[in-house]
């Protein structure tokens, strides 16, 4: 394990997301090298300290440790297309899927290149922070060996060896915050329907009812692991009746009811198929397996 | 403002949130009277001190403070319907629309009674503790003569005279919730996908994650209010393709991305109709206002 605040990185693509994680190497005082497409993104890392690499391969070739966090998966390929990898550590903190993630290890792999995959749990201002999480997997060594470099993001968290994990884990829980933002949209345009502000309602009222709500969360998972979905007092029969006044009151107010409909749906599925109407929602999990395809 | 434990209260309506209201009354030390439509539900409050009433009717007649919750708006006609109001202050905690609301506030006062609406904001087991909120709408006077008995079940929030306003954030409060557990429920079946459990994840992982984000709610409503989507640092277009990656990496797995497709949807819809990709999730909520029906 190399700890130093002088082992040099290369950042390839300076978006949002990749500007902040130059700024924290720098802050943390890695010598650091900046790609982007469009130049000129790398000017402010530049007046930080930050090295600028007239293309992605010359950046790979400044730095034993690449890290990459671009638009996606096609972006990389682009990004990257022209660079030697061989030697080099590459963290790909580009979004993608599972099966992204293990293409791209197979790649590096074959051009001699160590392979890590990221997904980072935070928006580019919680960099650096201690609110910042970044999911990792591929092999432990790798792993191990940056992991002093990486916590320069944030708290650095090992999926494991399967270099799809971090992915997968990643887009679960954004899985989790899309679900509640797009609860928060449909919950806004309600109020806003009624000529009320969203402000004074998101943080007087729907901040502290949603975060009462996670608490239930661990409950509901208890009951997935377990397979006893009896409910603990919110059955789903009642659950789906007050369900329905959701989706009228939409309609009533002039709204789309497009967010809110398919949980409904998947109650009315899972009751019509005879399931117990006494189960909480925790029993709903087991209607998103597909018969193959 | 009559504030004492001896003021007498009817509760109509004994399933797992009735019979969660009755029992904080008795608990307040409130006379209650209790009325279920299946009878023996009724049978432990009897045991805890409270008078079993023959009928809805006989129990109506019992108290000059009647609380209603029942399942839905045609399960309270139902049970109602024998019942003489006049006199009456009638206080229904059923889930229904704003326009259920002010439909039954309309057949109270023609039946000589005062109405409030309320929506419950907790599971039963919160009721009479510190976390439950409970939203009433309706004559501000009426409001304020129950609130201290009303108060049994945890805090009493006045949302305004108009009687659908309860039913209005109450729904609108749920969307959030549900949204919430969309989310939850489709990222249990990622990570159950490969093979691992749900109640680890979702304690160290998702809820640590979703409370996080809860606490940028209040930026996105802000920029509901004012109009001014620019983000600050999470772009529409980038947002576009990692949601892709989320509906791929689910059809990897098996999964149905029912629950998960909508947002992602109108996130490409407002981007193919020239949505500007650099604002954030908060332009979205423009998009759920229909034309007309
Ligand atoms: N921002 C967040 O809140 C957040 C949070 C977690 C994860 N992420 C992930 O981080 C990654 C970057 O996000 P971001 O917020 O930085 O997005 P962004 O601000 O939109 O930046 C996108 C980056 O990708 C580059 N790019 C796009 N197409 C390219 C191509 N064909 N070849 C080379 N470079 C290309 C862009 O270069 P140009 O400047 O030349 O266009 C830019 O550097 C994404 O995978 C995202 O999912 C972001
Ligand atoms: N439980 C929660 O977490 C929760 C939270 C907030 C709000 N709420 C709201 O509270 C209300 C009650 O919920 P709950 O959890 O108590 O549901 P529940 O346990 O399913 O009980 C339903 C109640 O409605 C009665 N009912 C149904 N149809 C009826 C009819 N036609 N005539 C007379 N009574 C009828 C039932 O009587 P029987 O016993 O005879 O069937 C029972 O008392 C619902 O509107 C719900 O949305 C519940």
């Amino acid at each position: 394990m190399t700890s130093n605040e002088t082992a040099p990185v290369a950042v390839i693509g300076l978006g949002d997301m990749g500007a902040a994680l130059a700024g924290a190497l720098l802050k943390a005082g890695h010598p650091t090298t900046v790609w982007n497409r469009t130049p000129h993104k790398a000017d402010p890392l530049v007046e930080q300290g930050a090295t600028r690499a007239a293309s992605a391969a010359a950046a790979v070739a400044a730095a034993p440790l690449v890290v990459a966090c671009v638009l996606d998966d096609a972006a990389l390929r682009q990004a990257l297309g022209g660079a030697d990898l061989d030697g080099r550590t590459l963290v790909n903190l580009t979004n993608g899927t599972p099966a992204h993630a293990r293409v791209a290890a197979a790649w590096a792999a074959e051009q001699g290149a160590d392979y890590l995959d990221g997904g980072i749990m935070a928006v580019p201002a919680m960099i650096g922070g201690a609110d910042c999480r970044v999911i990792y997997s591929g092999p432990r060594a790798v792993f191990d060996e940056h992991a002093p470099t990486l916590g320069a993001f944030g708290e650095a968290r090992y999926a494991g060896a399967d270099p799809g994990l971090a992915a997968l884990h990643d887009l679960a829980l954004l899985s989790g915050m899309y679900g509640l933002i797009s609860g928060f949209l449909h919950a806004v345009a309600m109020v806003r329907s009624a000529g009320e502000k969203s402000g004074e309602f998101t943080t007087a009222e729907l901040v502290p009812w949603v975060s009462g709500m996670t608490a239930i969360l661990p409950t509901l998972a208890e009951q997935v692991d377990s397979g006893d979905f009896a409910t603990e007092g919110s059955n789903l029969g009642m659950q789906a009746a007050g369900y329905a006044n959701i989706l009228d009151a939409a309609r009533d107010a002039g709204l789309s009811t497009e967010l809110m409909a398919p949980l409904g749906t998947l109650m009315n599925r899972y009751l019509e198929a005879g399931g117990a109407p006494g189960n909480d929602l925790s029993a709903l999990v087991g209607m998103l397996h597909t018969t193959g395809a």
